[in-house]
């Protein structure tokens, strides 16, 4: 048995799987919000041996401990450097793997979120049967991951920053600080920020209410989905600049590298699901080039697990 | 020896190469203006025959002839379809190895022509050294090619089509009739329709009567290099417009792919050489995500004759 990890910006979400994508057992702390690299460390040891408290296991037997961080991580020399979000954030290159391997005393690799997501999707999911695709990952940011001919490409380690791709030259501002990204639209945070200065400028909008009412402090993947079967119009047209905005950088992604598909997850992707592969695919069609060409656009199938079901296939 | 062509929309090119890139003979002529894909065939055999002689060789005894095309080549089959350019433009693939095979009585290969001249810039040019880079083909529209890992990466056929990445939505409208391509802004034809329309419009700009005074009927590299030494602020304005277009492509193919460096080549590319590298390296660093990245830019080495050395790599 193994224990596969999502490291996320709220929540440390670990399984204990056996074989490809059983689940024995599960846990869930929240992220700490300070302490750097080595809180975030330790409160994953935790949850590990909570997790195989629940499958039955002893925490030193798992076969191995693998983690999707985001970050940048460092696969090959077990670090993770430059992690804004997590835990009042750090910057240079953590020993992730060797500190949490001597906490959990078991093996730990550590990838990249996206990159393992993607790779369980490739694996057991929605790109078992496309033999090159985009791997969307549309959340608080937008990942990407690109697997060409049955493996993920990573370039020299930096690869997969599709939400980074210049869709509107001089358009809006992105959290990264630049211009006209994919994710200055389509990232829940951006949008969020978008809302909330249209709002404050008076434009009438249900979103923040809903928010409150589900006692949250974001608007969070359900907050927007209420609004939508609300039909508030902020709300639909934010979406609709998202839609917009990643059909744009897929249409793109496909016009260059030919790809046989794209897979939608993350966790905007994976709440709206069909429907969003559907738009964002009727959206994509107008930009592809080659009129021979009409690549398929799927939800990722794995879910919610998908992250921590794709860490542990790192320490096989 | 070996004859490489490098069909273009004006001219048809041929080198009698021997070895990696002796060039040992050379002929040209213009490309059929009606006819379809036979009379350009039947062209390229004149023009070889012709290159045959200059290089003292009997076009019979050649290897091979390599023929690096426009339009929808698929090189495998030996065909070559979709070709809206040349000759009156034809629709069908044309079983183009076969007939110039049988007139040439060589074998014949052929392959895209931003393919050939990217694969001799890998294998001889300024890519020699790159594991990983984008050919940025800027001429008449915008061609590309990746090369990941010393390999060009083909999809099932249509890769490359860097020329309608989206870079500004709802944007300039394309000569494919999209809107926001990179070729909307970048491609010589786009550029030109868009210098045409401005002056109409009163616009004041030295262009046309530059084009004049050189005796040509189109904007070609050399008037508009004319009009950028005179200062001309329309040239200027639509200049840069095409380098912040290439540049926003060419940022979004790094943060995707983390490629080493980008390869620049094609008539404009050519023409511009080391000036315009820098120029889109500039304006491409500050869409770079990664702050550790700073990839080469570097104009293509083969220059007007890497298209037909690259179409002779094809019949080694």
């Amino acid at each position: 048995m193994r224990a596969g990890v999502d490291l996320g910006g709220t929540k440390i979400e670990v399984l204990i799987v056996e074989g490809e994508r059983d689940v024995r057992g599960r846990a869930r702390r929240p992220t700490p919000t300070e302490g750097g690299a080595a809180a975030v460390v330790e409160a994953i040891a935790a949850t590990v041996e909570e997790a195989a408290d629940d499958a039955g296991v002893d925490g030193g037997r798992l076969t191995g401990v693998g983690v999707g961080s985001p970050g940048a991580v460092d696969a090959a020399a077990g670090t993770v450097g430059f992690n804004s979000n997590l835990a009042g954030g750090w910057k240079d290159p953590y020993p992730f793997t060797d500190e949490l391997g001597r906490m959990t005393e078991t093996p730990v690799r550590v990838a990249n979120d996206v990159d393992v997501a993607a790779a369980a999707e490739l694996e057991l999911g929605a790109g078992r049967d496309l033999p090159s695709f985009l791997a969307v990952w549309w959340g608080t940011g937008v990942g990407g991951c690109v697997v060409l001919a049955g493996k993920q490409w990573e370039g020299n380690g930096a690869a997969g920053e599709l939400g980074h791709t210049v869709v509107k030259l001089g358009g809006r501002l992105c959290p990264c600080g630049r211009r006209g990204c994919v994710e200055a639209y389509a990232g829940r945070a951006a949008m969020e920020a978008r809302a909330r200065h249209l709002h404050e400028r008076g434009q009438h909008t249900k979103l923040f209410d809903l928010m409150e009412k589900a006692n949250k402090d974001r608007l969070t993947s359900g907050v927007w989905e209420r609004a939508l079967k609300e039909d508030d119009r902020l709300a639909v047209e934010l979406i609709d600049d998202a839609y917009d905005a990643l059909a744009a950088a897929c249409g793109s992604v496909v016009n260059l590298l030919d790809v046989d598909g794209i897979v939608l997850g993350g966790g905007l992707g994976t709440r709206f699901g069909a429907t969003a592969a559907e738009r964002i695919r009727e959206k994509m069609r107008p930009h592809i080039f080659n009129p021979t060409r009409d690549p398929a656009v799927r939800p990722a199938e794995l879910g919610d697990d998908g992250g921590a079901i794709g860490a542990a296939l790192l320490v096989r």
